[in-house]
């Protein structure tokens, strides 16, 4: 069964908002790196990502005092590669999750038996963090913290300086903090939230990033992490085929890297559509909630029935949006979509606006 | 650790007989449908493979009286993902393996904790497998059993027939057969050794098969399963991510299966070769063991000494051999070349010829 957003291939030709992918596309220059790679695919691929690694360690160094060191970059055919390798190298006998969030993390853990201790967001709070109630739930029996941030499906952020207390109680604790930064960059200033600055000094702390949504390439399953313990480096290592990425997708990310216009011209279109989008979700009777990453949680008016499903209404008029419902801690009702370019978000606004109009028909009909 | 063949990133612009690949090279229309698969690549993969599987079931039903459906197929990132997921999936307290066999079986069983048994192949017995002794060590204890046919890095193989009484034991033990089938096509005749006609009524059997070899591809990482039991199946993609196989891969392995003089072609090249490459290391004083596959598994004189690495003595004539010494069960002084075409083979014995000659000069002078 598929739980995901991005099922194109059931729904085939549809206008897709329910996957987080960066809106200008995957860049042609990637496209041919990885088309470079197929052509010497006839030879296994790096085991080791070497190049691919070198040129991460230099790109996510930048603004750094320490910089990254290449030894400390693990590839993975996609984050969620690195997920599954991470609970299967760590073993957690007790692991703590944030509700709503990605469902991976509740996957790999129960693949390993672990038990899950959940931290729910409440719509009550617009699912915002408290991370002073989170640090205080981090008991020395908590061997594993996933971390999203910002959070999937939310989109909200919680700055490095909100979470220091958090990742000094980790240390304390002995409790390895899996960071999620893959939507870091769609944030309007990701320096003033991520965590990498604290890698040195926290062997615990595990950073997990992806070209995934950064630069459009799903299909090519690239994703790393940054983690400057040496020991479950190697613990990960020895968990895993040594060939988990493939040639074009090593490739690819080395050409992504170079795609620096790109990156600042995804991230001023996400900070505009994103507000705009917004505004127009509120003026549609929406409750919206305040994501600050590169897609949009809301939910649908609280007097609609609760049987509508919008993700269905909107499938009729040919557009995919993430039916939020099947999120632990979340109901029918809610919703997330993609930011996209203003063509497609008009698009995504006009059906939208038939959809609405139709419930109130409906609604008035009722009330007659 | 590097610890397989085809380190080609180490050891840069050699000519590789360590990896055991088709020596035709991947075929270009493979190569194509890769870059096509790049060029979708700002979508997510299908999660279910629909159209790899659907190709797959057609072309693994020829010649069996009950064909194979799609849904008796699961995709991987290689072969050896799957390997990593069947162990997690299942979790066996206690596994069978051959020594000397392929590591990642091991490496899977240790990251869930399995305990191992060797049932060790000897140099005295040829490495040939004793079907009847390994049939008599499965015991109810044995959860899983690795059997690789033919097997790595000896080449040799088991027919059907001979297998039937071990399949026989697995199903009485509630054994789960994991055979591993990746080189089953480079045997002179296939059809009398996979143990596919037998899939459907053994649940606790599991064929894996990997695009890879056959069809010259490591880079672009593709493998599958074939297995009856849609228990383990669901099992399986459960502790697993969705989007494990990329789309270039998946549309790699849709044109790979159509290219069928290639594989023809391929399979008369190895026959030949293999034949001519035994003779010539024979003749060239080598222990050659009776390999039925795309490689060959063989021994230096056991007059040279102990400390002499014939790997390194290729790798300084720019060629790269596999030295099978951190194999389980094996000594130094065994190695294991893939079989290319009569160029290549001769540029490789060309330089076994010089290195023999300088040994044979050295065991002179020691005799003087």
């Amino acid at each position: 069964m598929h739980i995901h957003g991005g099922d194109i291939y059931t729904y085939q030709g549809m206008l897709d908002f329910s996957a987080n992918i960066n809106p200008l596309g995957i860049p042609a220059s990637v496209v041919q790196a990885a088309a470079r790679g197929a052509e010497q695919a006839a030879s296994y691929p790096d085991t080791q990502c070497r190049d691919l690694r070198q040129a991460l360690a230099v790109q996510e160094s930048i603004g750094l005092a320490q910089p990254v060191q290449p030894e400390e970059i693990i590839c993975g055919n996609g984050a969620a590669d690195l997920i599954f390798a991470l609970t299967l190298a760590q073993k957690p006998r007790q692991a703590l999750l944030l509700a709503p969030g990605f469902h991976e993390y509740e996957q790999a853990l129960r693949a390993i038996g672990c038990h899950i201790q959940y931290h729910y967001l409440t719509a009550q709070n617009g699912f915002q963090l408290d991370v002073q109630r989170l640090t205080a739930e981090i008991t020395p029996e908590t061997e594993l913290l996933f971390l999203c941030n910002p959070n999937n499906p939310t989109g909200l952020a919680i700055s490095r300086q909100e979470l220091l207390p958090l990742l000094k109680r980790c240390q304390q604790c002995q409790t390895l903090l899996v960071l999620d930064e893959c939507f870091n960059e769609f944030l309007d200033d990701p320096a003033a939230y991520t965590l990498k600055p604290l890698l040195a000094t926290n062997p615990n702390l595990f950073i997990l990033k992806a070209f995934t949504k950064l630069y459009a390439m799903p299909g090519l399953r690239l994703g790393y992490g940054l983690c400057a313990n040496s020991a479950l480096l190697n613990r990960l290592a020895e968990v895993s085929q040594p060939w988990r990425v493939s040639t074009p997708a090593q490739l690819a990310g080395l050409a992504a890297l170079q795609e620096q216009a790109y990156v600042q011209q995804a991230q001023e279109l996400i900070r505009h559509e994103r507000q705009f989008l917004q505004q127009q979700l509120s003026a549609l009777g929406m409750q919206v909630y305040n994501s600050m990453a590169n897609y949009i949680f809301f939910q649908t008016p609280a007097d609609w029935p609760a049987t509508f499903n919008l993700a269905a209404a909107c499938r009729e008029r040919q557009i995919l949006i993430r039916d939020c419902s099947n999120y632990v801690g979340l109901t029918p009702g809610f919703y997330r979509i993609a930011v996209r370019t203003r063509p497609e978000n008009e698009q995504l606004l006009q059906a939208m606006r038939q959809i609405v109009l139709t419930q109130e028909q409906q609604g008035d009909k009722c009330n007659e």
